[in-house]
């Protein structure tokens, strides 16, 4: 296994400390907790916004802290759901009196272990609601899922919602947003090859040399089917069309468009597929009207990519568009 | 070769009609002459930026392109050089009457290209200065350099004087705070695995499975020597004292800290090498003012990581916090 770190169990507490030492203006680390928060936390009559799940997706979750996205992360170890301690310090955290809003992606551990928090918090007085984002179209039950499992739109929701929120809107309308945004997105992803577990020291699959796997989740857990390489216009077109039919995109629609890397895939080949992309989308008279590239929602030094396409409308634009700084998504601040 | 790509001979080109799908409102690419172009180039009264290089080191440096930082980027097939022509293009794109800044890396085929092109230029009466980077602390000459070669402060160097650009400075003042901050960063990088150029089709090194390589360069030629795998902290250390050094950083000054994936390792691990300069740093009392992680100057799917200092002075600072807006960088607007 090779790997930048020192010793396996330490990883993930020592990746914390490196945000802390670097972003020091926006998030604080709270180790006792293993939570990451927004400096500024709690923000008095603003709905609290957080989420959290397995390390190993970065920036995921923890990089989408600061103004106008999230307001605490919970991290996991890494593709391992973190606790409802965790949640519950979170909540309490981020809570200026107007409740909070949990985003899940669909996944049993953090479904069962949110729901615990929630219920705690409750108890508390702090009032809680939560999304369960399910935008993967590639499966519909799988190793770790009742449903189809939460990915990309996750990353987007949090922009959205977080942007939303800033406004100081009430809770019950964050989280219709959040619904709605859940509702608009798909996504499907695939690998050309396995990420490697730290605490397992081996690939979690083997694919052979002229393999993919296609449809994979963000652990590498088994997606639609394992087929021979294709050339980049093909492969496109396979996460693209179950999208764009799920979705029942049509002529005139606007998107956002997101090519995301899995982590061991450079920038050339992402911009490659985003042309295929384009070229699908463009021949369906279906304007990308944003978009976002890069490592956002990745499966440790995995190569491969998935593709979210988000059906806009003004009001999801006006979000999106909204300030944003966080460690790794920035604009308008 | 696993790569999410369609032909090799066509890969950089897809690519640049990707950026220009996705960035419309940033960037044009003038497919003829194969550069990025600034959609509102030439700006009137506004020194030209320019830079370029092999492509495979993505985003550097079409990823650089926009309001204030590159006004062009020239990107050569994967690994190779661009040719004046490129250059003279873009040169010619974005002069807006004020002259033309050249930033070039030291490598033997940028250089004399670059310098071909300035001559070209001039004879038709546009007024170019150059700045060549040569920050790499691991090694003197190299198998593509005369001298150190050109990394991670480049990416550092053009948002700095990208910015300072953009106040409508003069060339001669635009060029000298290049050479000011060419000065006080220095650069070193370290290996896991090789990448794989999509020409070639093997990698381009072989690294055993307990080996790593110190010094390396971004197209994967040799660095200071090939060692066994250490911990993360001692990898650091490996690449930051001779930085320090080097650069003569005193108690009490202020650096910008920057620590870069090669392309293939996730961002978990670059926080835990953050983690690790930040400790040497602070143990030094040298203060990380700003910071920037992630992948920025890279060498294709290689695993590694190269960290770079820059001393900062508030006049640093101050064109590093200016609004950019480019595919890769974004702030302040």
């Amino acid at each position: 296994m090779k790997k930048l770190i020192n010793r396996v169990e330490d990883a993930v507490k020592e990746e914390l400390a490196g945000m802390q030492a670097l972003h020091p203006e926006l998030l604080r680390v709270d180790f006792e907790n293993q939570i990451v928060v927004r400096a500024d936390a709690p923000v008095r009559g603003k709905v609290g916004v957080i989420s959290g799940g397995g390390s190993g997706h970065e920036p995921m979750h923890g990089g989408f802290v600061g103004r106008g996205m999230l307001d605490a992360a919970c991290p996991g170890e890494v593709f391992t759901s973190p606790v409802p301690d965790q949640m519950l310090a979170a909540t309490r955290a981020v809570n200026g009196g107007s409740g909070v809003l949990h985003i899940v992606k669909n996944y049993t551990g953090d479904v069962l272990n949110f729901e615990m928090a929630a219920e705690l918090a409750g108890a508390e007085g702090i009032e809680v609601e939560s999304i369960v984002t399910n935008d993967d179209v590639a499966v519909q039950d799988s190793l770790y899922t009742a449903g189809r499992r939460g990915v990309g739109v996750t990353v987007l929701l949090e922009k959205i919602v977080g942007g939303f929120a800033e406004t100081g809107a009430p809770l019950a309308d964050v989280a219709a947003l959040a619904r709605k945004v859940n509702d608009q997105g798909r996504s499907m992803g695939m690998a050309l090859t396995s990420c490697v577990v730290p605490a397992a020291g081996k690939p979690t699959f083997e694919l052979g040399e002229d393999e993919m796997e296609i449809g994979i989740g963000i652990h590498g857990e088994p997606g639609r089917r394992r087929v021979k390489l294709a050339p980049a216009s093909e492969i496109t077109e396979m996460l693209a069309m179950p999208i764009i039919e799920d979705l029942g995109l049509k002529s005139g629609e606007r998107v956002l468009a997101f090519v995301n890397g899995m982590g061991g895939t450079p920038l050339i080949e992402l911009y490659i597929v985003a042309n295929e992309l384009a070229k699908i989308l463009r021949g369906r008279d279906i304007t990308i009207a944003r978009s976002l590239i890069g490592n956002y929602i990745t499966s440790l030094e995995m190569a491969g990519c998935s593709i979210t396409l988000l059906r806009l409308n003004d009001e999801l634009i006006r979000y999106w568009d909204a300030p944003v700084h966080t460690p790794a998504l920035r604009w308008g601040v």
